[in-house]
Parts: C-alpha cells; structure tokens; sequence
C-alpha cells in the first residue's frame, strides 16, 4: 500500500507572545526543532491574517500566519493552503468543475516527463494523477498540513492508503503538449472512496488516458485499517458524485504468482530518493520495479495500454523487494510478431491462425508481484499494445 | 556529458497532394513508419496555418499544420512549439523577461517532486532547470523539433552538450510552495553559451537556489565537438547578456579520484526508465548515482548547499558506471558533531579547536567521480551543510 500520511510538521515559535498583533512591526523569531535551536535574523510582517494571503515588498517572509495559539508554522506560510474551498488557482492551472465538486487541472508535458519516445511515461501519469488528487484536496479547503489527510482524519490519527488502481492509456501525451486531468470522489463501500481521473488533450478534448483508484483510512499510530468516522464522512461525502471513469463491472482477479513465474528481479532495496513525505517507498517506484522486470526487447516493442495494481501492504525503507512477473503468453511468440509485420499478416492468440488484422488491437499481457520474504505487497496486471500506430 | 539531441521525428504523410488546402474538409491519413503502415479515420481541419493555434470542436485533432512540402507532421501539431517569438506563455506560466531576452516560470513545487523532509529535492531542481532552459528555446522561436537545437543547428547537424554546472541552494522550496525561476543566455567563450538560473519565492522574491552551466555544441554523428557556426550564433547571440548567477572569478578545480576513494559503488547500470530523449542517461541519474554512494548517515543529517559537475563524456544505455567518493574530512567527524550540538559547542576543522560557532556555516565537502572502465564520465563536487535551520 502506498500511504498519503501526515509528518509532523515543522514549526517556528514566535518571541512575541502576542498572537494576535495586527500593526506592523519586527519580530526576532526562534526556532526550536529537536531540541536545538538557533536565533532567526529578524522578519517583517503586515498584519494578522488566518487566511495567508499577504504580499511583502522587500522582507523575506511575504505573509505570516499566527496561529491561535501564537504559534506561526512557516511551513504553512510557504504552503498557503487554502482554508475555505478555492474554485480557481492560477498557480496550479486547477480549477472546481463539476458543480462544485470536482477538480481541473491544466498540464505541459515536461521535457524529463516523457521517456526515449518522447512520450510521457507510465510514472509521469502516475505522479500527475498523485498530484490533482492532492491538489484537489487542496482546493477543497479539507487540506490539513498532512500528505492528503483533511482535519478530521488529522483529529483522528488517520491517513489515506490506496488499496486499488487501474489505469487504462489509449495515448500518451508527448513532450511539450497542454493537457488537461479532471479527478473527482464518489463512495467506495461504507468506508472506502473511489478517486477517479480522465487525461484529455487540451486542444482537441479527445481522451487519452482513464483511471479509478480505491481508497481507505488507517490508524497512523497502529498501521491497521479504520472505519471511516462520522466527522470525516460528513467532510468529504457532500464532495462525492456517481460518475465513473471506468465501467468496472466485474473486476479481473489477480492471481497470485509463484516461485515459478518466469521473470524475477530479486534483490531490490529501496534507496534514499525512492522515499516520499511518509518515509515509505511511493507507488510510483512500485511500478517501475514491476516493469524493469519484464525483458528489454518486449519494452522496446510495446507500450502498456493498462495496469492494475492491488496494494496489500506498505514497504519500509530498509526491506529488500522481490518483484516477479509472468506473460499470459510466451514473449517469443510477441517478438516474433515483429517478423509478419512486414507483410501485414499477423500471427493471432496462440492457434496458429494467420490473418490480415489491425495490429492495434493485439494486446500481451502479464501478471505481476511484489514481494517481500514471501509478504505481498503489490499484485499487478498489464496488457499491452503493439508499437505501431502511436497517434492521436 | 548531457545532451539535447535532435531524434528523428514522427511524420504523417497526407494523401492528399494538395498542401495548401484553405477550406474546410475531411482527410484520410496515412501514417507511414519504418516501413509499415497503417491507415488512420478520416481527420477534419480548420484551415491553413504555419502557426499552430486552431482550436476545434468535436473531432479528434484540434489543428492541422500542413508544411510546405505538403506534410504534416503529427507531434508539431500536438507540440505546437512556436515559430515566432513569444512574450507570454499561459501554459507554462512562463514570459520573456530582461528586455526581451530572459525567461522566467512560475511553478508549484509538486508532492513527488519533495523528499521525505518535504523539501524539493536537488534532482526535481534539474529537472526545473531543464525544463526552463528548453521553455526558453520554445519561446524565442528558435526551437527546432529536437531536444533544445534551433534551426540553425538542426541544419549543421548539431546538438548541445552540457559541459558543466554550478548548483548553489540556500533554501529549498517545499511541497505546493509557488517559486519563480528565471533563466538566461550569455558568451562563453568563442563557440561556447553560458546559461544562468535563480530561484526565488514567489510570494517574498527571497532567492533561493542559483545555478550556472557551460554548453558547447557536437556533431550529432561523428560525437566530436564542434565551432559555433556563425549562422547559429547569429541565432542565439542576440539573447546573450553579461548577468551572472554566480561570481566564479575562479572556479574550484576539481580533482580525479582513483580506486583509493573511500566509498565506491560499482556495477551501476542505466535502466530504460533512466534514458532520456536522446536514449542517454539523463544527467539528473548521474547526480542521482554521485550522491547515493554517499553514506546514508551522512545524507540523513545534511543537506547539500552547491554541487559543480564537470561532465567528460556521454553514457550509452548499455555501460556499466561505478561511482566513487571522497569526503575532505572523515565522515566520523560530521556525525560526531551531533552531540556537541546540544551544548551549542561545535568542533571546528580537524584540529581540536571549539567554539560556540552558528552551526549554520559548518559545511562539509565531497569529491566524486562516475567512470566507465576508467573512462570518466563526469567529476563532481558537493558541500553540504548541517540539517538545522531550513527555514527561509
């Protein structure tokens, strides 16, 4: 499971004990972290505001927030999450569609988002997808100082973990291009949420890419998974609307591999770079393990047009992975594809039968598992398309 | 060496001979690629335009740019980079600054682009110091369709590479903080271009991160360095200015380790997700791989203040990289201060000496080098300082 949880944020403790000053002046500021401390050259601030949304000249602080309890959080001062709901950011290109609930967000694909094809990669996706879920949270004015948690959850020791993903790409956006994610919530079950996204082209609207995602709430304290409290519900709920990026009416289940599975990458440890806010390895990094597992020569022909992935349980920092991965069918028969291509005859399933087919439609696909010391932590499944047509 | 290569673009050829249509029409496409082909639905365009920037309705291409030779070519249309200079860049955020000649974004700090301290990380600052330097091009109008050449260089075959760079941070930004970063050209040298970057807060304009880099062009296939032709530098000179990021009166030398190094990683090899648009090792995984070797204890508790990297040759797909490094000082040192830290009394260089010190400017130095079979591939150096006041 790959976790949005809530570090303890870093504060500064103000020398003046009034919290509430609203005239200008210079305040001489100590941070405390961990016990140590060092003295802060002195900032200027304007005024008192909740809300931080003060602009400074030449200071190096624009705005400062004191807290009730004459607490300023600089982290907060830099973050400037919103606390009553945004319908427009212009920084962050988003805005609230929807009738109020749901999130956009204008994109460039950036020149170190796209891969040798210059197409943006699975990762990429998958970050961006991490990134209009936070950032719709963010516009909710829900946000809490955590990684994604609103303040009820914060009130209650609770953090999101995603128990489900399934990402379906019809065409990758490439390097340069304007693209637009809309991301909304509905109801999972009594206690889950569904996050679901669709990728557009910004100037044509065509559909690129889909996905739906479940979610659940864990105790931050005892890692074991929680109902979802009256409070939160009655925060998030009136966010939630029935409309579904993806028809999933009967599920795929994933088997389980083995020790038999063909591919295995053993050996896998996490490194520093791989960790993200929760000090846990991110999903994304869970991903590229399951794909540098499948040969070279089947990557270099085909581009993964889905993935499903079933998280069962977090990966610390210092655990070392196994990632196993199994083709529905024999790799060679896939390579060998490459061979009747020419003659655009098509070899199709495993019967033999030769025919003049577009090749788009053939698809490979593999099941996949992360593992630790034989604890899952991911299942995964991925179809595949054929290089060939990679337009529109 | 980095480079900004030019790959072989993605071109539809229309069936249609005609290729300075007016009207509005329908047109079947046929995409040929490495031989094969296959035939795409009918196409609707607006009209004519060297210009990218129709907008359409319901169809799936939202522009048409048909070339004079009567093709059209797919990824400008959905790049739409530009062919005149631009002075605003709604997408990107981005606008030419400096009389014309600058560049500057405004950027959100992304949730994946943070560590587990919730600081932006060295590498996604690269990233943006990539991603900026090509902006640029894109809004100067002199980009070509490769990775960051001009038309003048596409023409003499020539791509850029990075000869070196100089990263100094004094604060790094922090997940969903609003930063700016501006970016310019200068002379450096007779055949050689120094660009600048400075990162600052948006909301308060305090710098925080600055960056210089030394660019020499190559001959995309004999890999030999090349002069600056004179049609390119009539390119590019008009954007030169004299503003530096960083005063090098006299830049540190950086020295080659050998297999003395204290600390070594060996058997590195480049995965696919580790190749950029040039199929070559992206220079933020060399950084990635220079600072892993460094002990994570070390990493923990510090945080890196500049890097310089002095790039020496490319690094293909297939080779196999080790990384050594060399502390100035005995690690044992920097994690022994921990505990004077308490009483506020720091030891000071090797001899002894202690001093009630702002531990602030206590920074510690490593040398690195990446090397293929004793080739090398780039020197490095980094300073670090203690983990204590991260604040602004």
């Amino acid at each position: 499971m790959f976790t949005f949880s809530c570090p303890v944020s870093f504060s500064i403790t103000c020398s003046s004990s009034n919290g509430n000053i609203q005239n200008h002046g210079d305040y001489r500021v100590n941070i405390n972290v961990n016990g140590s401390s060092c003295t802060r050259r002195p900032i200027k601030h304007h005024t008192l505001l909740n809300e931080v949304d003060v602009k400074e000249g030449s200071t190096s602080l624009s705005a400062i927030q004191f807290l009730e309890n004459g607490h300023i959080s600089e982290e907060k001062i830099r973050q400037r999450i919103p606390r009553q709901k945004q319908l427009v950011d212009p920084y962050r290109q988003g805005l609230i569609t929807e009738r109020g609930v749901g999130y956009r967000q204008t994109v460039v694909v950036r020149s170190y988002e796209v891969g040798p094809d210059k197409t943006a990669t699975l990762e990429s996706l998958l970050n961006l997808f991490q990134e209009t879920a936070l950032n719709h949270m963010w516009m909710s004015g829900l946000l809490s100082n955590g990684f994604g948690a609103t303040h009820g959850m914060m009130r209650n020791n609770l953090i999101w973990v995603v128990s489900r993903m399934h990402v379906q790409v019809d065409h990758y956006p490439i390097w340069g291009e304007v693209i637009e994610i809309d991301t909304w919530v509905g109801a999972s079950g009594k206690n889950g949420m569904r996050r679901d996204w669709v990728i557009r082209s910004q100037a044509s609207g065509s559909t690129y890419a889909r996905a739906t995602s479940t979610w659940v709430m864990m105790n931050e304290q005892t890692r074991r998974l929680s109902k979802m409290p009256d409070e939160v519900r009655d925060e998030i709920s009136p966010w939630f609307i029935q409309k579904q990026a993806i028809n999933e009416a009967v599920p795929d289940k994933i088997v389980k591999l083995d020790d038999k599975a063909k591919h295995v990458n053993s050996d896998l440890k996490p490194k520093r770079s791989d960790l993200d806010m929760n000090q846990h390895v991110n999903n994304v990094k869970y991903v590229r393990w399951m794909l540098e597992t499948i040969p070279d020569k089947f990557l270099e022909r085909h581009q993964l047009s889905s993935i499903i992935l079933e998280y069962r349980r977090e990966c610390g920092s210092s655990e070392v992975v196994q990632s196993l991965c199994q083709p529905d069918e024999d790799e060679s028969f896939a390579n060998g594809v490459q061979q009747n291509l020419l003659t655009n005859k098509v070899l199709v399933g495993g019967n033999g039968r030769l025919g003049s087919l577009d090749i788009n439609v053939l698809t490979y696909g593999y099941t996949h598992l992360l593992q630790t010391q034989n604890e899952e932590i991911v299942r995964g499944r991925t179809r595949w398309n054929r290089k060939i047509c990679t337009g529109l």
